[in-house]
């Protein structure tokens, strides 16, 4: 509380420490406390005495959908009304409300429907021929009263409790219980409030709202919640109650008209605002009632704001001299930037969602429907906005998704092809939206009892998984001055470095425009699976021979070449970290399932055909590169070590490219990555294989290129041997998607689909690992991990690279475990300079 | 060197010490012996003197193909011959040793074909006119020992070296060499011996088995190498030179006719033998040389033997007072013993190998192809002896395997479905033999040009991957006396209890009599799988409601219940551990590659047919289960943590076959087990559903059964947590065989065939970390979670299944890190007992 400030006249605040479960001890306390109130809560009111009504409330420090009503009024019963109604000198006053305390007790409760107490009034109002509840006298509401009483009686099977403390711990325990409902539960999930939070309860001596045309009551933000903007924010309406101002029959009045109203009142509530704002040194959403010209604090706390909001009133706060900047950089929830970062729908457009499918990749896109790749293309290049839709997309899709301005799949989970790739060109993506029937050979789609065809106008939103018929209007992601301050402030206070991962040099250009201080993760399969490229690396994977290999590898070369300049180019003087090829082969092949297919067909179609005898022996080979389980698969340095004119054409290409940009007058800093590694051996060949085609380039070259040689640490052992592969790098980079993978023993694409959700819902697992770093499994092995390598290296480059470089909570754990640096899509790295400031002032 | 004992008379022992990478001190040491013979190698022999010619040998203590042949008459120049003959009195003799000499080193220090030097002798023979060496004079021989210097110059470009202490050194460096040559390498991969360990050289003074009829050279073992009798065993040559034994020129004579022709040296060479093995505590393998009636011992060294012999030795030894039986445990390589535990062919039985696969299963089979499982089951039941021969098997042969003496494919490795089921049920199996087309339609195998038709007799070798044409004898495998002693004796000193994996009542007797101390891992997902039920399983599996998937597990329920209680009873009075499901359910149900085959066929030829319309349905729900990585898909606990139902009914067949079994009188000792628990919560959950579920049977029957609940220890994160884990738990087990594969990140079914052998191969890794335990990796991962549970429960019970379980190395380490015991297929117990003494004598 203030200093010097009573919220309420009379007041008895019970406030329950949140945050912690309930000790034996203050649950004594409580209770002691609402003992205390008996001698206050007169069974018969009468005489001169004060008596005390109160309301009832949740105490919890987060407003949440599914938690109970205010219940105003209690203490009130057929003996208390009666001199209620003396005391106040208004009959129909005192009666309006007890029936008012019955219904929302009766309500809130004990359950009892609150249109069955409405349609008592309805009844009355009939029987009256009048239509407004105004109209009802004190008689009215006494009858009311009756029916009201008989209802909950039918009901409930009991009375309506007449003993003030019963109905006053019947309340506390209704607030505590609706802590567990379910709409209260949704809504934390949402939003990642833990359960074990826990509410409190605030009971209240009563103030009147409805105590004529001097009374009335209100909510106001002190600023705008929307924006920002250091101006009172809210509503209220006169001669009413708390629930008069969301019922909808009276209109409330701006804020700012309580001025005109109730100048006095208005001018006290702008000092209050004022006195509560530099108490909490934060924007409040605050509830007030006037009672016959006095004004009365009902509640303040915290108000929920957007994340424009949350900027703004951070940057101004500190402005204002109130925080310092370290507590400004801890007000902003750095998950709610997200919709700061990318293109979205306009805030001002109203439409209705045809389908919702998964939110696959944030940022929202209009265009016209299109199923082909090879027209969306087309399309694209001639200007035209197109959304590609597909059942699923593969590797063969890619020119196709390039050119469009967002995916849209029937088909596949958050790993998807289309929402890998969608995420990695920071293009929208919603996938998996089961509610499309995608008819590709009529290039239809049936949802929902509509057809859309090619060429309609659909609109996507990436971040909440809407697909929407029509053209909307997009708003484009722009740093505020306040923002760009903040994030700088940030830079200050934080020790994580935050790079990007970029696979091109759009990417790197957006990455560096958000302040990315390097790239930490350039996956070089992207590349592969290009346009014009994809031929040639399945010639090279086909091929019988190292020769043939080496043949297609060297088509391969110049195109890597170049990849690797524009981004050099883009990050001058930043470090660029290459990873070396990573996926398994066949994933670059036509899918085994398609083969099959079409060589049963062919069979019967053109049993000896040539084209049957070629399609067999591809299947064969296909086949021959298939594997029971890819993730653990011939992949990664594995493919280097068995393959190792691949890797060499690529530091070739790494090398070259950064000879080439070095001449040209950037500054070039390669770091070149071996993904995979598990056993020292495979690292002291990789080495060697690299730093001698390195040196050979640069010798050919005549031009000296600094570089660094380092690896991923993504799977359990490399954990265990993290001092020995720190022995023979540079720098290495924890890859925790695979970690976690391998850790749980999980397969990302089938353990979101199979059984995550079901484990999260029913709290087998707190949150998806993937999501959010896992700090007892997955974290403790890169705890020892960093462990293992800092004594040898204090000053070594540890790294994150991954969705989780991206994610707050995890950037706190990097931050404890004293990681160098994390790495996070180009369009989080924002949000990723946030999270690393706030570990930082944390931890500590 | 034995008290008192001179090998050779005069000898300089370079002995460089085995096992230790040569020290700059040790070579110094050695270059100085080296260098005190030079005084003694005169340039010119003559006079009195007695001239010192040495021979060089590898001193390796295992004797290895590929590893240099010894090199006789060292020293010998154009100039000694002169004085050696003079020496010797017997011209003839000093060439013939001297163009000997040249041969040799020319051939195996100076790489010139052995057969080039033949053919020069050859010459001089067609130019005498004589056929045998014997009949060539002196002269003969200084002509041939020119011919033989023109050669050598011929051939490598420079003159036969003349300098003794150049030959010395050249000889010395050609034996430290050939341990890196081809065949030795292969040899010690083979046999699992470290390259690391090196050879020494040894350089001894010559002594001439071919001065006349009273010399001579042989080899002997003290004992009978294939049996362990104690009786000599070798052969011996008279008026020869150690190479003349094996050039087969000649045929040697048995040791025992050494009596009759050199009865002074037998006497004294037995008298040796007995001197030998008392030093070295066991049966020698002994090169010696006679030299005008004087005996000379070359060399001895422990003898190779085999499995059969290296029981008998080890146990007579003991018997004979020479070692102590914790000796005699540690004499027996557990590796060897495989073959003394499987049916094998008969090993004096002929044959000619048609093809060659993998190993998948040891043991070894004789019968007709055929190649259907409907067939092998109808033709084995009525009591003929069939080979199934498939490309590959899949749960629908399970029938046709179970009546089938062995199992034969053309495809899949040592993890296949055919490996796996014919390992689990002990029987003889060759897979991925890839020379054999099969031709089902036809019912014919095509292999090297040969066609074999259904109803061919063929045999198969499960331990060496051999197919043979025709029918073999086959000698059943018994533990002999001696073996069974010594197995009690392991029982002794080991400290890990032995169980074995056992699915069925045949493996569980068969366990039993290998004297397994328990059930270790019985899965139940081979039930399953078994003809008559797998039906019952895809209805439960494809069941659309919670009902109808319980009403197929109720049909499953009595086949469960019957598995449980034959193996209750035939394990009377020693636990059973009992695993929950584990297998992804998309394992139960047809192959999707088949269907969607299928589905192509029949939309062509079939259009519109119910079929059709099945099939589809069929497929979309094989489509909807299948995984993109099984292994770390909806598997092990995933599955009873979201069907519950499905544990359930596992839970009441164990409990109610207990309580069954209990009512008639056996001792139950049941153990279940949830495999694959990588999260806490998942556990509690299941614990819970079992204790509740068992408590209920027990309850219902009125019967007390005391009853274990534990889990598997086989992903990452549960070694982690492995101190929560315990203290939910009555015991868990390891299973290192998916724990090598999180650990790693490699899929056994992939690595096997894609990669681990380039690994093994280029060593990359050291061995195959699914045979022989990863101790750096998995290994640190088992440590860690034993070091987190011992604290909290000392005497739970840890333990390991799986292959690991019976390997010997593996088991070791299971003994350092104080597990409780291992389990391994019932046909490794014996080695596992016998591997766990050896571990606690070793780690003492």
């Amino acid at each position: 509380v203030p200093p010097g400030f009573t919220i309420t006249t009379e007041a008895c605040n019970m406030y329950f420490e949140v945050g912690k479960v309930l000790s034996e001890e203050l649950k004594e306390e409580a209770l002691q406390h609402l003992r205390a109130l008996e001698a206050k809560m007169n069974k018969k009111f009468g005489d001169n005495q004060n008596p005390l009504l109160v309301s009832v409330r949740s105490g919890s420090v987060i407003s949440m959908p599914g938690m109970m009503d205010t219940i105003l009024n209690l203490g009130l019963n057929d003996d208390a009304v009666v001199g209620f109604a003396k005391l106040t000198e208004n009959e129909r006053f005192a009666y309006d409300c007890y029936r008012r305390f019955i219904q929302m007790f009766g309500d809130v409760v004990m359950g009892i429907k609150h249109s069955d107490f409405d349609a008592i009034i309805d009844d009355q109002k009939i029987e009256k021929g009048v239509t407004m509840d105004t109209e009802l006298t004190a008689e009215d509401w006494k009858a009311v009263i009756v029916k009201y009483k008989a209802l909950v009686k039918q009901e409930t099977g009991r009375e309506f409790p007449q003993d003030p403390m019963e109905q006053l711990f019947m309340a506390v325990e209704a607030v505590f219980s609706s802590w567990n409902n379910d709409r209260a539960i949704y809504y934390r999930k949402l939003n990642g409030i833990p359960d074990y939070l826990g509410t409190a309860v605030n009971v209240q001596s009563m103030v009147f709202g409805n105590m004529g045309d001097t009374s009335g009551t209100g909510v106001a933000f002190t600023r705008n919640p929307s924006t920002g903007e250091r101006k009172l924010y809210g509503e209220f309406l006169m001669n009413a109650q708390g629930e008069d101002v969301v019922a909808g029959i009276r209109t409330p009045l701006g804020i700012a008209e309580m001025e005109r109203v109730v100048p006095q009142a208005y001018e006290q509530f702008k000092q209050i605002c004022s006195t509560l704002e530099n108490h909490y040194k934060d924007m409040q959403d605050i509830e007030f009632t006037i009672e016959k010209g006095n004004l009365y604090i009902l509640q303040t706390r915290s108000g929920k704001r957007t994340a424009q909001a949350a900027v703004k009133v951070a940057y101004d706060l500190v402005a204002e001299g109130l925080i310092n900047k370290e507590e400004a950089l801890l007000r902003i929830d750095p998950n709610q930037l997200v919709s700061l970062l990318h293109r979205g729908i306009d805030p001002n457009a109203t439409f209705e969602v045809l389908a919702k499918g998964l939110p696959a990749s944030p940022g929202s896109a209009s265009g016209q429907i299109v199923f082909d790749a090879d027209e969306a293309e087309e399309r694209g290049e001639n200007g035209e906005k197109v959304i590609l839709v597909r059942t699923e997309t593969t590797p063969d899709d890619i020119h196709g998704i390039v050119k469009s301005q967002g995916i849209l799949t029937s088909r596949g989970g958050m790993t998807s092809h289309a929402a890998v790739v969608a995420r990695g060109m920071g293009k929208p993506c919603v996938c998996g939206c089961e509610a499309l029937k995608i008819n590709l050979a009529d290039e239809v789609i049936e949802v929902n009892g509509q057809t859309l065809k090619k060429g309609d106008m659909i609109s996507i939103d990436g971040a909440t998984g809407n697909v929407i018929l029509g053209e909307l209007k997009m708003v484009d992601p722009e740093l505020s001055e306040e923002f760009k301050t903040i994030l700088e402030w940030a830079n200050q206070v934080k020790r994580l470095k935050v790079r990007a991962n970029a696979d091109n040099e759009r990417d790197a250009k957006q990455a560096r425009s958000f302040g990315a201080e390097g790239i930490g993760l350039c996956r070089t399969e992207h590349m592969f699976m290009e346009q014009g490229r994809l031929h040639v690396v399945q010639e090279m994977i086909l091929s019988e021979t190292l020769e043939d290999r080496k043949k297609a590898l060297a088509k391969l070369l110049p195109f890597q070449m170049g990849d690797f300049e524009s981004i050099f180019r883009e990050m001058d003087g930043l470090p660029v970290l290459i990873r070396l090829l990573d996926p398994p082969l066949h994933e670059f092949l036509p899918d085994i399932k398609e083969l099959i297919k079409e060589v049963a067909v062919l069979e019967i179609e053109k049993p000896d055909s040539d084209e049957l005898l070629q399609k067999k022996i591809l299947m064969a080979k296909v086949q021959n590169l298939s594997e029971m389980n890819p993730m653990l698969g011939h992949r990664g340095s594995r493919l280097g070590v068995v393959y190792p004119e691949i890797y060499e054409m690529q530091v070739r290409a790494i090398m070259g490219a950064a000879v080439k940009m070095k001449k040209e007058g950037y500054t070039v800093l390669p770091e070149i990555e071996v993904p995979l590694i598990g056993i020292n051996n495979e690292l002291t060949k990789l080495r060697q294989l690299i730093v001698d085609t390195a040196e050979e380039v640069l010798q050919e070259a005549g031009v000296e290129v600094e570089y660094l040689v380092g690896t991923m640490i993504e799977i359990p052992r490399a954990c265990i041997i993290a001092d020995e592969i720190a022995k023979q790098t540079d720098f290495c980079s924890f890859g925790t998607n695979d970690l976690t993978q391998t850790t749980f023993g999980f397969s990302r694409d089938d353990a979101e689909g199979k059984f995550l959700h079901y484990y999260i819902d029913n709290k087998i697992l707190e949150n998806n690992p993937f999501a959010v770093l896992d700090r007892t499994g997955v974290g403790s092995l890169m705890k020892m991990a960093v462990e293992k390598i800092r004594p040898l290296k204090e000053h070594y480059d540890i790294g994150i690279c991954g969705e989780h470089g991206g994610e707050p909570s995890s950037v706190e754990f990097c931050d404890m475990i004293g990681l160098t640096y994390v790495s996070c899509s180009p369009f989080r790295v924002p949000i990723a300079r946030l999270a690393a400031a706030q570990a930082a002032i944390r931890n500590k």
